[in-house]
């Protein structure tokens, strides 16, 4: 990177920081933090606990606030603004964009957004309320209001006039596009700024303007979204109601964005980890408390597949080398069916499958999973064999092994379709609803096998 | 979405396809990809078989070749073109950009790409496997070298010529920024085209320029890159080498799917699936193999592990209710482990914790570890107590599970940042690692314990 101040050490800034907080110095905690790298900022409000956090935030007033929210991760955000008073709150969440503003209250508990919305200005509330409104994944989320529009009828001159006179604010926001409206708000067209370059003074808004163009409703998808930039090369899309009447822009950079959050959060929801962000810098109560709601209904879940076991106790005690294989028959299996809820939560993802397609992936999947279980078996059924020197234990070990793994591998394939098709959400529920089927499955296998085929393995 | 022809049927279309490679009919082929929805063309390709595609791509021309490929997923494009000749594969590569055409063949097995780049003409070669040599996840990686520039002494009027002379080009490629060079393609600085607008037409590209802009250089990590377009809301970046010579640019878009990418990847390899994407209609041989290199790796470690159990068998034998437990002590270590792994991912990619900070991710896993797993333990350990009356037995499993949770999370914690300090990848070891370890220590000590109180357990 270039054209950069010497790097200033981090733990030095953090120091500066916090002594800045302990001595309530607001101006040299703002010269810390604008005085970091970008991604420094958000480490440095990172390494502070709740109260320094809180303290920092009452020092600096709302547009510093504001400007040091714009710089932390937007989860970091509604921490912040969750552990202030709502009139504290208020002042700074006002400042924001319409979309930020709407996503971070939409992160806070329903009380503490509401309390927010109750102290900010009528007009902002409802428009800030409409936005929240919006489903996540959709146009209407990911927009914003804050756009620039011209009457059809407004000539070359006049708009250039306009922009003359607001440049500071059309450079600041970066405008790209204008966008021509006729009665009642309706959209007629987009202006390209930059066509302004190659207009006649007498022209009209409607005579340059691109008619007709294509536009989205706030319902729009995000993957239809990426699908028309990527196919037009926009950098931004009007969003339209029912009555074509411009509500708001969508940003390629937003969609994008959006996307990549979302495979985040499956990353994390596939792993374990339910709701919201976990930062270790939160609360040790708060991060334990969501770990173990997660691990409880696992538990919960494992206790019954492990049932089967118990029920089995006679088969177990007369082949005591069983025990041997029953963790590796749950673990393999639990791998190989993970492995296929993975293409399938990709496929979906990428709408190269329809979530009621079960005939599809269990084709492709049952016969992956044969073969794929066949090698596994022979492995582990020839290893049960030359260790014990009974032939069947290896039938026992490795046919359990072989039939549970074909079924994990569709069990895996189709609880994502299963799951989208009944509105759930395919990331948080997939993994113990295949954990247990296929431990089930797989315990019951080897231990029915094993006690039809008792006098041979004594 | 709005201005649509009424949508049509998808299967009619793949019909259509179909039918019109069978015949090698090559306008019809061309006419059901075109009529199909953006992301619908992408599916049509999927569920063509492999011969199907080849065909297809035999029967249309390079230029029709590369506009498919610019309307499908990039690992569907790296497929369609592994399967070519590389004499018919390097005209449709040749036409695409600069970063695509060096991320495709990236995709390709190396004798392929080699053969690909043999085939093209030596400038074009020379600059792809420049732009190849950047590595994943940096600027270099993501610039293109499709850029327009002028020389610092040129006049607004000749540059205002110069974009009437070629504005289809200009807005075709949705020019935003023009970059101003001096002696030796040194970059002076940027030029907002936009900004033409409030120019005199005999200023120079130097007098309106926005000068020492800031750049990047070609190893300039995505996060660093994210951060500088966050703060300063550009659209693309100036990349340039050691002597401030313009190499190439990188749009705020790039870097973004950039990040999404990464995502995706991880949650790939997370759950066991190595390398290239996988979808379910690549060959079945080649789904099994890659899904099974991985299986194989996990079988050889689940055996390692398992082997603890077989040396315990006699404790085993003598309290047979112990192997009730072992499948839940593997799996719910398991499962704590991965919420902390998750947890140390998504902290080293939003870089908010060094790989070197062991010390602090011990001191946060560990007391959460203390607590869930004395929660878990409590659990368990009644569940043993009042199953089979022996407090004893509760206290073993009990025990076992709160200190191997506390282990496992841990041992999760850590694991990434270990294996991110040693460059490795954290996504695709960090899983098979934790639960082979978590495993040996769970049934070393329910096991152990258990030999160590047998008298008050038989």
């Amino acid at each position: 990177m270039d054209n950069e101040a010497p790097p200033i050490n981090f733990d030095d800034l953090l120091e500066q920081l916090t002594a800045a907080i302990d001595t309530s110095d607001s101006g040299k905690a703002m010269s810390a933090l604008q005085e970091a790298d970008v991604d420094d900022t958000a480490k440095l409000v990172d390494r502070l606990d709740a109260d320094q956090r809180t303290k920092l935030f009452g020092l600096l007033s709302p547009e510093q606030s504001a400007e040091v929210l714009e710089h932390v991760y937007y989860f970091q955000g509604a921490d912040i603004i969750e552990e202030l008073k709502p009139d504290a709150a208020a002042p700074i969440v006002r400042l924001l964009d319409s979309d930020d503003r709407a996503d971070l209250l939409n992160e806070l508990k329903d009380s503490d957004s509401e309390a927010i919305l109750d102290e900010l200005d009528d007009k902002v509330a409802a428009e800030t309320r409409r936005f929240m409104a919006y489903k996540e994944g959709t146009a209407g989320a990911l927009m914003y209001s804050e756009f620039v529009s011209f009457k059809a009828s407004m000539t070359v001159e006049q708009i250039l006039n306009d922009i003359q006179s607001k440049r500071e604010k059309y450079i600041e926001y970066g405008v790209q596009y204008a966008y021509v409206i006729g009665a009642r708000n309706v959209l007629l067209g987009v202006l390209p700024v930059r066509n302004l370059l190659f207009a006649l003074r007498d022209q009209t808004a409607a005579d340059i303007m691109i008619p007709d163009p294509i536009t989205v409703e706030a319902d729009t998808s995000v993957l239809d979204l990426e699908n028309l930039f990527e196919q037009y090369n926009f950098l931004g899309l009007p969003v339209v109601d029912a009555r074509k009447r411009l509500i708001g822009i969508v940003d390629r950079e937003a969609s994008t964005e959006s996307l990549q959050e979302s495979a985040t959060e499956d990353l994390l929801k596939l792993q374990g980890l339910m709701g919201k962000e976990e930062l270790r810098s939160m609360p040790l109560g708060v991060r334990s408390r969501r770990r173990l709601s997660w691990l409880s209904i696992n538990i919960v879940l494992n206790i019954i597949s492990a049932s089967v076991i118990a029920f089995h106790q006679d088969t177990l005690e007369a082949v005591i080398a069983l025990a041997v294989f029953l963790p590796i028959i749950s673990d393999m299996s639990g791998c190989s069916g993970n492995q296929a809820v993975a293409v399938s939560m990709r496929e979906l993802s990428l709408d190269l499958i329809n979530p009621k397609e079960f005939g599809r992936v269990f084709i492709k999947e049952s016969t992956l999973g044969m073969i794929n279980g066949a090698c596994l078996g022979l492995l582990i059924g020839c290893l049960a064999w030359f260790w014990k020197g009974n032939v069947v234990l290896g039938l026992v070990v490795g046919g359990a092994l072989a039939l549970n793994t074909t079924i994990a591998v569709c069990v895996g394939g189709l609880v994502p379709l299963l799951l989208k098709a009944m509105k759930q959400d395919p990331a948080l529920a997939s993994g113990p609803i295949l954990t247990t089927v296929t431990d089930m499955c797989g315990f019951l296998l080897i231990l029915g096998l094993a006690s039809l085929s008792l006098p041979y393995l004594v």
